[in-house]
């Protein structure tokens, strides 16, 4: 059965196995992990102290065949923004998860001495296994380590020395189906969280699992079926995030003038075409070697958006590289040079940082004259300081947010204290007005409006917009979808009865909005009572009073705009 | 007439004159500066952007022969707490306000290019004068520039590098009647306010100033008798307080279990019998020459707590040495030493920083192991780094919250983003209210209990009393008056006397506690705007959960208790 909690207590260092109480049932991913946050972790807890938790949750389709489906879904009380935060990744482990029939694990309790633990979850329940060695050691080398002591085919959810240190910047990641553990639940520094239990890993091992056949087993097949031919009629999802994955993204925003270049000063880069999807493309196709323009993160997705980008000898440098990594350790620190992007997102990835906020700490670093904008070896040789945690590598992976206040730069491209995505907001204003109300902070996946055509001076349109994004964004995380699948699913129907099939329920899909408007009113209602107001649903100062130069706007929506932005 | 407003806009780089407007002219000090942050600064600025001000005002008694009724006010929305902000200190500007009819200067508008200012106020008005070689010197060697340009007789209100760097712990200096820039409003990253117009100093000279006579100018000479019998008859102002200065607070919090030791872990210290008044007391007189164990800080002041420190040669270290750095650079660092506290005291004062904010963050540094508690060479090496502007400098300058989530220390004593002064939060809980509620932060000045006789477990009336010292600290504060008048005001009719006769006013006794009550409603209603809740009215977690080992309680004082503080 698919109805497994498994709750780690890092202070008695004690796992239990409970069954997931009736009413969180139709939860899951982004919706159960944010209505746990609130069930159970009071609003004023500091997030690195005792009361603090995580739930690891996955969508109600994870284990299955279904594309997309496996998203891993970590929520917390953030150190970060000091509010409510989930953040997702694709990865094996959600897949893991599903096919051990678990659908949270909750990790509580603090420990504050000199030992560190993994947990190991197979088919006969959890334990817990001290594993002091493991500590120091980066990303890349402590999964090595667990694939030699457990086998190659396991999960694995796991922190870096970032995480370890309780910087506000640490993520927790998960691994590939090659192995590579480079799929970041980045933001909002729960990776810190994680530290604070002293839990380095937790090892997924699937092995002798039998997931249980979907409730309407035909029906399903024939739902699932439908569902891959909406992914490979549509040309979004079946040739262009394939072949050209997240990065394709350049071309658009820079077209706007929305990609962030040089501290976000400007929205349009000289040496975008240096690095943009086309680019990408060719350099992994030239080299050729272990590269790959088109690969999974997830267990049988069919859209394939992730890549593998190898160095000039073909071997692997980072996977995979994204749209936001490239803009934010690209463009907005005037680097147009992809290698050195790769292997900045290498180093984040091994660290155990998010690569948002740390390029955007880099760039508010540059803005204060502590590297030049473009210096591509002085920006690594700052990822070494950052890695060996001395005082300016502590600043930078304690975020954007804090690098500005330390080094005295108010121009810091943050909403409640976590770094924007790449989308400058006065040329971007619909996904800005998401980083204002999002109760995650400067999210991008919280909603994003790059696409949209409404036009700027349209406030009320935009907010609602926003709103809208909002609630079908959480709709998919809700779910442990992908937010990829959006073009192909021109009704929501075919996401119900996915669902419907697998478990033998009959929700609608208005089900799914009121579920999707819920959480959102309750996310909000836990960042109030955590201190939040107005006052922190709003951009920073500058970006109302200085322009865009490639827009020549200033970002304009205010606190009477968003009083339509009603969930 | 006192009566003159200087208005002075850096981005233009104009000072204009105006007459203080008719709703203002009861308001001095801490009323006047906080109604015109309210009045003028909207609650969203950025603290170091375009829309934030300063305001200096003094006393109503400014610049007469009234005993400790010149008290420096300095207000604005803080950096540090994100909130409104008003730090009084002693020293002889105010005083020169007072002499020259000004009741307020005003300072706003941003530079952001290279030059930096001096404004130069004396009778024909303000004039504002490049000055940008003074940038990066120091406290000490600008005031010594200053005199020697402007004579010896000017009172200075100036900033030091940490100021013109935005760090958070920068404060906002004056001088004393020996020429030493050692008088600091040094709370709430006033100082980085001023570093971002880049104003260095104000130099105020008062040359062939003639002080209007009083209305009423008998009578006052009367009330100026009357009130300054009654300093000279209570034993707290005229014989404790010259012989060993706030110092002796040393010994009554060490015995309360108060006294903070190794970053707040516990409120007792064994050295504490080195660094007490007895100690200090003993030390300067033995060592003599520049030294001086009763000093007035402002002019015409007869209670003189003030002191000099001087080193073994007899030259002087550092003026004044006074109690919340005694703790918060001594025990709190496990530091039973006054040469080293004072040579700590000295570089805050020459760097230009808060001593409490600075003690609080190494002490966090402490418990993180960057240095050791008690390590002597290693925090003055350390104060050398903060001076260099080092990256662990600019960590420890932005104060004890940042350097805690920078450091991975979630133990840091802070309330509002500012460091507790020098009184151990559970065992001294009457004071710890006033951290909790003071629109200020963690000010022991808003509101200091820690003489009560209320029993720690009468939870009700401690709330009520830190109330009413709140209110009481307003009445002073708004008066331009040092607290230490208190003990011997026995009634409020002395204060409106001495006012009314100066101004031929008819204000009463309940007329300053209205104000008072209204300053308080004001500030708070300020703060809600600019994003404060209940949930930033409350210490830091561990302190309601972890014992303090000396009196064994724990900080108990709830949101239900609190609502018994309305103002």
């Amino acid at each position: 059965m698919f109805d497994k909690v498994i709750r780690i207590d890092m202070t008695k260092i004690e796992a239990t196995e409970e069954i997931l109480a009736e009413q969180y049932k139709q939860l899951s991913g982004r919706t159960l992990s944010s209505r746990l946050v609130s069930d159970e972790i009071p609003p004023f807890a500091d997030s690195l102290g005792p009361h603090n938790k995580i739930f690891i949750t996955c969508g109600l389709l994870a284990g299955t065949t279904v594309s997309s489906a496996n998203r891993l879904s970590i929520g917390s009380k953030s150190p970060l923004t000091g509010g409510i935060k989930e953040s997702n990744a694709g990865g094996i482990a959600a897949y893991k998860m599903g096919r051990l029939g678990i659908r949270a694990i909750v990790l509580e309790g603090l420990r504050e001495d000199d030992n560190w633990y993994i947990a190991v979850i197979n088919k006969d329940g959890c334990r817990l296994k001290e594993a002091s060695g493991l500590k120091g050691k980066g990303i890349y080398d402590k999964a090595t380590l667990l694939y030699e002591e457990f086998g190659e085919k396991i999960g694995i959810i796991l922190i870096g020395p970032a995480g370890e240190r309780l910087l506000f910047t640490a993520g927790v990641a998960n691994n590939d189906g090659d192995g590579a553990p480079g799929r970041f639940s980045g933001r909002g520094g729960l990776g810190a969280v994680m530290g604070s239990k002293h839990l380095l890993a937790i090892v997924l091992d699937d092995t002798g699992c039998i997931v249980s056949e979907a409730a309407e087993k035909d029906l399903f097949k024939e739902k699932v079926k439908l569902f891959h031919k909406g992914i490979l009629e549509t040309t979004q999802t079946n040739e262009t995030l394939p072949k050209y994955g997240t990065a394709s993204l350049v071309d658009v925003t820079n077209a706007l003038g929305g990609l962030p270049t040089r501290n976000f000063q400007t929205g349009r880069f000289e040496q975008a075409d240096k690095i943009n999807a086309q680019s990408l493309y060719d350099t992994i196709k030239k080299r050729a070697g272990e590269g790959n323009t088109t690969h999974s993160c997830m267990p049988g997705c069919i859209i394939r958006c992730s890549n593998i980008f190898a160095d000039e000898n073909g071997k692997t440098i980072v996977s995979p590289l994204e749209y936001e990594t490239i803009s934010l350790a690209g463009s907005n620190l005037e680097i147009g040079d992809l290698d050195t992007i790769a292997r900045i997102n290498y180093d984040c990835n091994d660290y155990g940082v998010d690569t948002i906020d740390i390029g955007a700490a880099i760039g508010v670093a540059m803005e204060a004259g502590i590297l030049n904008f473009g210096d591509k070896d002085a920006v690594l040789s700052l990822m070494q300081e950052v890695k060996e945690g001395t005082p300016l590598g502590r600043i930078i992976a304690s975020g954007c947010a804090i690098t500005g206040k330390v080094l005295g730069i108010r121009r810091a491209p943050v909403v409640k204290g976590q770094a924007m995505a790449a989308y400058e907001p006065r040329a971007v204003k619909g996904t800005a007005i998401t980083y204002m109300t999002s109760p995650m902070g400067a999210d991008h996946t919280a909603g994003n409006l790059v696409r949209t055509n409404i036009k700027p001076d349209m406030k009320e349109q935009l907010v609602v917009a926003s709103r809208d994004a909002q609630i079908a964004m959480t709709i998919f995380d809700g779910l442990g979808f992908c937010m990829f699948i959006a073009a192909s699913v021109k009704d929501r129907q075919i996401l119900v009865d996915l669902v419907n099939a697998r478990f033998g329920w009959d929700i609608t899909k208005e089900d799914l909005v009121q579920i999707a408007r819920e959480n959102m009113i309750l996310e909000r209602e836990y960042n109030r009572k955590a201190g939040f107001t107005e006052a922190h649903d709003r951009l920073p100062e500058h970006f109302y009073e200085e322009e865009n130069p490639v827009t020549g706007t200033v970002f304009d929506i205010t606190e009477e705009d968003l009083e339509k932005l009603v969930f």
